[in-house]
């Protein structure tokens, strides 16, 4: 069973929440504020470590103040902002049905499902449904591209710069001298990407503008703490939660919710395909702090009880509406799968493994017509256009196995990706690209490259990709391998996957580890391509670490909880996590304390760090190996 | 408290062992062989799938015909080879001294440690020590030179070439097809390796005549199943193992040997530092199928009471002979750390991390004399050279933290590795380079292309390098990602990480997660250069996960008890085994069986895979590409 998620970290990791406030519109950015231990040197002499900020996507959950009930879910934060524009309107919207929630009638729901009377559903009588004013656009990218600069992109631009925030923390050593100028800041290689060392309001617009970037925010989801995404930014990591038909229950999803952004999912799929859809998605939404993406055939899907080929133009249309106006931030479509690349993936290894592909797949062979969401795409567009909801053009030809790879179906699709990316932006509508996958290592760079080329720059949004086919049970780390490094080569988001992959469904630990190990991928990929707001943390931590200070290595890291009981396994005293010494070495030896000594040591005899005769020797080295013709590979 | 492995794997996982038998020498080489189930097609026609054979590193204990005991050790496989050679003798060897286990004496030792009791030294009374005769050198290296072709060498050419051993099974499509003119079987991409399609007894000789690769294997461990380590082979994983002053036991270093090997070990490290390390290694080394390596200072700075000041030659080179004679493959030795690099440090974040390093420093400044290892190298190579042992020369100033990565001090040893590797080969003895560390995605390459130029296409040896330090408590995936990556651009074995790693001591699911871990590493990297060997059981797995052969997509993975484990969570039925679909989907839906559907509808309609009008499309957008210029980012 799922437990709550408990509120005690908050004190335990020295932590507390905190709020930046912007100049323009008076938006308040949340960040957790980690305090930090004095550096204790060898004589004694205490030196201050000011504390860290650091992003923090728990929303108000994360707020100790903040004492909110699911029952009447996140208060509605962009309120105001949508109200402002003045360009929408309350309007009463579509009427729940049975069928939204896979019945063929109430009475049927009572009868059939236990689980209905589980969680009832949400009070909506609080709660308004907006859309735009006829010929409005509401888009994030439309205002971008008039110039404005939104409470929303001046949000994101605070939230980007947790490296300023925490900046005069940065580097100080144990003995006080500034190593701002001795500690290398890598550069980091950006293959293109072109990141400012401030993030600026004005930079996020401009980058939304040429659609670079994106902002999902879909008007009805007032509860939103905007994020972005693009591959000039921190790259995000989005967590997959969501029903079947085998296992699962509502309950159990809004405490997956809370689970994931507690530990650091950017964004959140429902990608729930059995009963009660509707009433899950709408119990997360009004409790979520982050944006909520779907893949809206999968509900289609159900209302034509699982039967690709009853599907129409209108159950769609109408499940778009439906979803809209719930407030769904950005939605899966699968309208690159045509008709003549469907053959394409007849004599591959794996077929077609993504759902969303093989289900239009099925359509288009059984009414032998093209994807019927590709015929349909300028009226899908106006839809999203109405309530800004952002495209996460699907890839549902993407390889299933490293056989696959970079096949021609895929790299068709993705062309066709790029087509409809222009089309959407010719709406106004925010857009990034999904990819795959399955690929091996030597193989990853041509995917971001051609989805840069082909796609325009938008941002692109992968599942892994896993770089190998021979470890189930440890996929969330064959793909993190490929996550970390189509990150670094721009990619804007990573799908994260779990140890379950390929086996089952993940419960409340395996979404812990999959989310955290996309974490640490994504900065990794932030630190390789040179983010300015990477190292830092690194920087606090390892010195942490150096100086023996256990209790600010455990709350600077990704996972606090788990270092700290990884580290009282071996050493459960409260005396050990003081201690100058780790069980790795035990208390006779250490060689970070020998290190210390050697530092001592080199000051004392006052040793230089530049010798020169230690250069002239590299120069020398170098020298003779240019003389030699500079070749590598010599016998 | 550490169990005895279990021996039931065997039969659950549908494998069994066989030997393949080489035609020069006679040498049995161990493999596993899976047994597919066959392939169902939607019409009931059966297909059989051949078995595919596995790499084996469990030795006998991994063989259900075997009934070894860990009191009489593993049977001497080896001996014959080198008796054959009649270049040693039998020599009474050095006494055991109670210093030898950290003790003033024997009875201080009785008294002292209760541990002396739980396991008594190992019976030697049927175990010879060898030596070389004087004035013959015993290496592979050599004999390579000579242009012998050792049983070795033969043993270690079969070992890499499991994909014939399996390849009529290879590829194999549900249908009966021959897939193998219709999959893609990636090239790689080898930055400069050369791995030919088969590796014969002769290629492996000339790989280890010029330093590019070496097969560790001391003429005193006879129990030894050759292996051989350099980039034109399966890239390797070490594990280490060892007590420490804080916590483990004798009995459990064995079970750790058994279990790391089990799950895919090539190589150990014992890397025990408190009481009892030489009885450890003697049952270690008696009971261990793959080459065990040491740091001899660890043991030696025990000798002199835990004080580097008080390391002298002469302890360090009795150490030397003690740890020869009772079979260590492999020493790492710190003796690039010299006096004028160890200033270096003192600036940097995280100063000396490595224990060998650390030791060496200290001992150059309180004498501020070079390093003794540096001044008698050409001695040590003597002693490498009667057992042969190899050389994995250390790298005692590797970056702690990603601050520290590829500075001065790093590379300035790193050149001197080269100039001590050189000096090795003229003694005739194997060497491969230690690695770091802690390196940032993009300035990975730089270690490896550096390495093979200053030392000489050496074969390198890297922990990890972990890519990022905010997550503690996942290392094993922060350095899993910069393992895969070295080993793609030519890194020959990479060092595992296990979770622990910065807190506590691996336990036994600790050194599994990490085991698995860098396995996975290791095969995305011998996929991404192109190894042969590699993506056949990719291909294979990922088949039977298409056709639902559940058994066999469990069998055949890295780590089939946790594939099953994790399956069975969701869906413990046994039906669900056999049942067309998984736990994500249910039983209405699932996109592996729509595209089974595609693939009959496809043949069924006879759409052609290789369309023309796409394949005229494709053409026609690279042409427009090529037209405007081949600019990638225009804007």
């Amino acid at each position: 069973m799922i437990k709550k998620v408990e509120e005690k970290n908050e004190n335990q990791n020295n932590s507390k929440r905190v709020y930046v406030e912007g100049p323009k519109h008076g938006v308040k950015v949340p960040m957790r504020e980690v305090s930090l231990s004095p550096t204790r040197s060898s004589d004694g002499k205490e030196t201050e470590n000011p504390p860290i900020r650091l992003y923090d996507t728990s929303g108000p959950w994360g707020d100790s103040e903040f004492h909110g009930q699911h029952e009447l879910g996140l208060p509605p934060l962009r309120k105001n902002w949508v109200l402002d524009r003045g360009d929408t309107e309350i309007i009463d919207g579509r009427k729940s049905t049975p069928a939204d929630n896979g019945y063929l009638s109430d009475l049927h729901a009572q009868r059939s499902d236990k689980r209905t009377n589980e969680l009832p559903d949400f009070d909506r009588s609080k709660v308004t449904t907006r859309k735009s004013l006829p010929q409005k656009t509401v888009t994030q990218l439309y205002y971008a591209r008039q110039g404005i600069i939104t409470p929303e992109m001046e949000f994101v631009a605070i939230r980007e710069n947790m490296k300023l925030q925490s900046l005069k923390n940065d580097l100080k050593c144990s003995e006080g001298e500034d190593r701002n100028t001795l500690v290398h800041q890598h550069q980091g290689e950006s293959f293109g990407a072109s990141i400012p060392e401030e993030i600026t309001p004005e930079f996020v617009r401009s980058e939304i503008a040429r659609g670079r970037a994106i902002i999902p925010a879909n008007i009805n989801h007032l509860e939103l703490e905007p994020m972005i995404i693009g591959r000039n930014f921190l790259v995000k990591i989005n967590a997959n939660i969501g029903n079947s038909a085998v296992a699962s229950s509502i309950e159990e999803e809004v405490e997956k919710m809370r689970w994931s952004t507690k530990w650091g999912a950017d964004t959140l799929m429902d990608l729930s395909t059995g009963k009660n859809i509707h009433r899950t998605r709408e119990w997360i939404i009004r409790n979520c702090p982050v944006p909520v993406g779907t893949v809206p055939i999968y509900q289609a899907l159900e209302k034509v009880r699982g039967k690709p080929e009853d599907l129409t133009w209108e159950v769609f249309r109408d499940t778009l509406i439906e979803q809209a106006e719930q407030g769904v931030d950005y939605f899966t479509i699968h309208a690159g799968v045509l008709l003549r690349y469907v053959p394409l993936t007849s004599k591959r290894m794996t077929g077609i493994v993504s759902r969303g592909g093989s289900i239009m797949a099925k359509w288009c062979l059984a009414h032998h017509k093209e994807n019927f969401l590709y015929e349909k795409w300028n009226e899908i567009c106006e839809i999203m256009a109405a309530y800004d909801i952002s495209f996460s053009i699907g890839d549902g030809l993407r390889p299933g196995s490293i056989a696959d790879a970079n096949d021609q179906a895929q790299f068709a699709e993705l062309k066709t990706q790029g087509e409809l990316t222009k089309r959407a932006w010719e709406f106004g509508v925010q857009v990034m690209n999904e990819g795959p996958g399955h690929v091996p290592m030597h193989m990853i760079k041509e995917n971001m490259d051609k989805q840069i080329e082909w796609c325009h720059e938008a941002p692109f949004y992968t599942l892994g990709p896993l770089t190998t086919d021979v470890a189930p049970g440890y996929d969330h780390i064959t793909s993190g391998i490929g996550a970390a490094m189509i990150g670094w080569y721009g990619c804007a988001m990573l799908c994260y996957v779990t140890p379950k992959e390929h086996l089952g469904l993940p419960d409340r630990d395996d979404v812990r580890e999959g989310v955290v190990t996309y974490k640490l991928a994504a900065h990794a990929a932030d630190l390789a391509k040179g983010h300015p707001a990477a190292q830092f943390r690194d920087n606090a931590l390892s010195k942490a670490r150096f100086e023996f200070r256990w209790q600010d290595q455990f709350n600077l890291s990704l996972d606090p909880d788990k270092a700290r009981e990884f580290h009282d396994q071996t050493l459960p005293q409260d005396n050990a996590k003081t201690a100058h010494f780790c069980s790795m070495c035990g208390p006779t030896f250490c060689s970070m304390k020998i290190s210390e000594e050697v530092r001592q040591y080199a000051k004392e005899r006052g040793l230089a760090a530049n010798d020169n005769a230690i250069l002239d020797g590299m120069k020398q080295k170098a020298e003779e190996f240019n003389a030699s013709g500079g070749e590598i590979y010599q016998s």
